[in-house]
């Protein structure tokens, strides 16, 4: 059984509350991320709420990476979603945690379409973008 | 111990290829099974690979939904990500599968966000959205 993609679940404990409040900050955190780790970027969308917290979706080529936080609890959850097998997951996992100065962690992986089919049949999801909708 | 947040995290196989291959169609299911459920959209984000496949994010007050498609496997996965009590997930994940007419269907529930204090501290994210970044 191969599958498609894979998805880091990630809980965020004991963030910076501050950081955590600053849609700004948190698109540099996760643009940042992604670059580093190969990926290519689509788009990415973040808004602020009143009072607080941040949602934030980084769509790229390879799937998303996503993030909502709740900075009265000094909380976020990040997903990082991938296709393909060019992109270091755990290199955007290792900067959003370390930027957000996360004192706890949890993380689960989910691996995504799962077929029962050969590894040469098996066609990521191209990196090349054609147009957006 | 409760948590802020659950997310569904859906495997859709057997759906109709076509379908999985039309942005526009992905983007009205999600958006209109957002509309249904209670929840509030703020921004929908679809994008159509080359040579096929569709990802999309419909960011919404209380998190969000996302599908990224693989129509040449007539599978797509999505994930609904909601805060709150009032947004019916059920609905939304009932509202994509039958329209994408999924044969299989594989669901995992993740709570998100757990805190170990009373109910009447956790404060879920307000609906009103102030401003976009």
């Amino acid at each position: 059984m191969r599958s498609l993609g894979k998805q880091l679940i990630v809980e965020l404990y004991g963030c910076t509350r501050d950081l955590l409040d600053d849609p700004k900050h948190s698109e540099r955190i996760l643009v940042d991320a992604v670059n580093r780790s190969g990926a290519t970027i689509i788009q990415p969308f973040f808004h602020h709420f009143s009072p607080h917290g941040v949602s934030g979706v980084v769509v790229i080529a390879e799937s998303h990476v996503a993030i909502h936080t709740w900075p009265e609890y000094g909380y976020c959850a990040v997903d990082i979603f991938t296709c393909g097998s060019q992109v270091d997951t755990d290199l955007i996992f290792e900067h959003i945690r370390t930027e957000f100065a996360a004192k706890e962690i949890s993380i689960m992986e989910v691996k995504r379409g799962t077929l029962d089919l050969p590894d040469r049949e098996i066609l990521h999801k191209p990196m090349e973008a054609v147009h957006a909708v």
